[in-house]
């Protein structure tokens, strides 16, 4: 997942399988209900954004979700929640099965959030971003009704999401995963002086762009909600804890009690992985017990700042059965 | 300095050399001022212990105090902040030297502190604990005017120093080390329920035993300024940081600016040490910015709760020109 390029920087690894699903003939794969399943899992954040999406969107019905537990080996993902370690629709243990069939050969990292063929068992596509963008506009016509517009303003959403994508979403990997001090201070500080702008633009502001909930705010809020549980402790962010910044503390509580958000959470499952998987930064394997997550569900009083969470449009209703988490405190 | 069992539990080494320094004649090692030089590192908590009593008693004239440094290899503590790296009384680069003398073949662990006679270059005691009381009662001739009674209540302080060993002193070790989960969660659990305890009793009273400052307070107060900076993180003490402890936090910001405590202190020096020295725990060697100490000078107005800090006797003046620590903040 990632490579080292010498200065003990951390360097994501290149997507490897970068196709796109659209509603209007420009890719071969075409919009369709029921011809896709999405693999994410509940530990990783890039997975929770497209999951968010998702239920945000109503697409639930449209779209089926399989889920790879918190433990990979190097070399791939897979699905050892699932009966007999199998993933029920895919019929695949390894989720690197899927992205052999689409590229034979294939020796590129095995991510998620992934997008399947189910017919083929192919990977569609690993990009994230372009996922959870061409599930909000060339998915509209699957939509559920009332159904929020999450990019209202889309120069905004990705100037933003630019710096968070930079400094917060890959910049605690920066930190966690540098091998270096240099390369670890220069993430560190990267990544607090962006918390704190933000902070101060969400001090006023219920959300990030506009008035209502949009894709920026999936994006920051998928690390916040991992802050405390793996990257403060894990990946040594800690200047401060979450529950210590009293703006984005009370962000990440609002939005963890919108119907789409915090009912995509696992926290132990999150625990698991990060501490479970990187070896090379905690050789013991030993999970964490705490941090104790009982003032998630405090009231955050954000209510009194405005906004209009869904816009013109509605929550959605609680999660198909199959994909409750538990809950937390 | 640790071994493992065979159930993952992390198990202390014994003490190498534990001969006692006495002013009644009952050992070959008589108190006389002048006669030994103290070695700490202000990383370690099992030295502060002893650095603090000193300070207390005011023996800073009496027994000088050699600092190794943070960063020591797998044999041996050693004097790499002193010019040339070698102790400028003693002579010598590897605190084990001074073991040898004592024992020759010595091939136990090389600890702080260890009180070593200046004259034969060799370790007297590394027992921290009889060399703590030892200081506050075999010492009393020597100590300075105003010295204050540290063991008013020697049955209460040890009661409660019994359980402040295994469950905080020891007890985060004993989570940090732990090589299985099993281990780990037996020490958490018993950590918090310790710290729970510790922060009723003090949520009325101001220190451990009594109305005044006693070696009890001494023990537990080691741990807790070491708590956000190396066992929250590292040690995965994580329910949560000292900072979001009420009672234990203000106890311990009390304690800090109090002459004797805070002034023994370097934060840098105790996170390079945990986080530079534990290869088997934080294999890269990075050292974290955080936390963010600024709040260790808020006040904590445990004032309210009356106490009289040193009895009948006087708070310490300012240390030694050779022993400043930074400034905190």
């Amino acid at each position: 997942m990632a490579s080292d390029d010498g200065t003990g920087e951390f360097v994501r690894d290149p997507l490897g399988v970068a196709e796109r699903i659209t509603a209007d003939g420009s890719s071969p794969w075409p919009v369709e209900a029921g011809r896709y399943r999405l693999v994410g899992a509940r530990a990783c954040p890039w997975a929770n954004r497209v999951i968010i999406t998702r239920r945000l969107l109503g697409l639930e019905d449209v779209i089926s979700l399989g889920i790879a537990g918190p433990l990979h080996d190097e070399r791939s993902w897979r699905f050892h929640l699932d009966p007999g370690d199998v993933d029920p629709v895919l019929g695949i243990e390894y989720l690197r099965a899927a992205y052999e069939k689409a590229i034979p050969g294939y020796d590129e990292g095995v991510t998620v959030p992934a997008m399947v063929e189910v017919s083929s068992g192919k990977v569609v596509t690993n990009d994230y971003a372009a996922l959870e963008r061409d599930l909000a506009t060339q998915w509209r016509a699957l939509h559920r009704d009332g159904a929020p517009d999450l990019w209202p303003d889309p120069d905004a959403i990705e100037r933003i999401g630019e710096g968070i994508f930079h400094d917060v979403n890959n910049g605690v990997y920066k930190c966690g995963f540098a091998s270096s001090q240099a390369a670890y201070e220069r993430a560190y500080w990267a990544l607090w002086a962006r918390l704190d702008e933000l902070s101060e633009h969400l001090a006023t502001r219920r959300y990030l762009v506009g008035d209502t909930i949009t894709q920026a705010d999936i994006r920051l809020w998928v690390t916040l909600v991992r802050f405390d549980a793996a990257y403060h402790g894990h990946f040594k962010c800690n200047r401060q804890k979450l529950t210590e910044l009293p703006v984005l503390w009370a962000y990440a509580r609002d939005l963890f009690g919108t119907p789409g958000f915090g009912d995509t959470i696992d926290i132990d499952q999150i625990k698991q992985h990060y501490y479970g998987v990187h070896t090379s930064i905690n050789p013991t394997g030993v999970v964490p017990l705490g941090p104790d997550t009982a003032d998630w569900l405090v009231p955050h009083g954000r209510e009194e700042l405005g906004g209009r969470p869904f816009g013109d449009g509605t929550p959605p209703g609680p999660p198909p059965a199959g994909e409750r988490v538990p809950a937390i405190g």
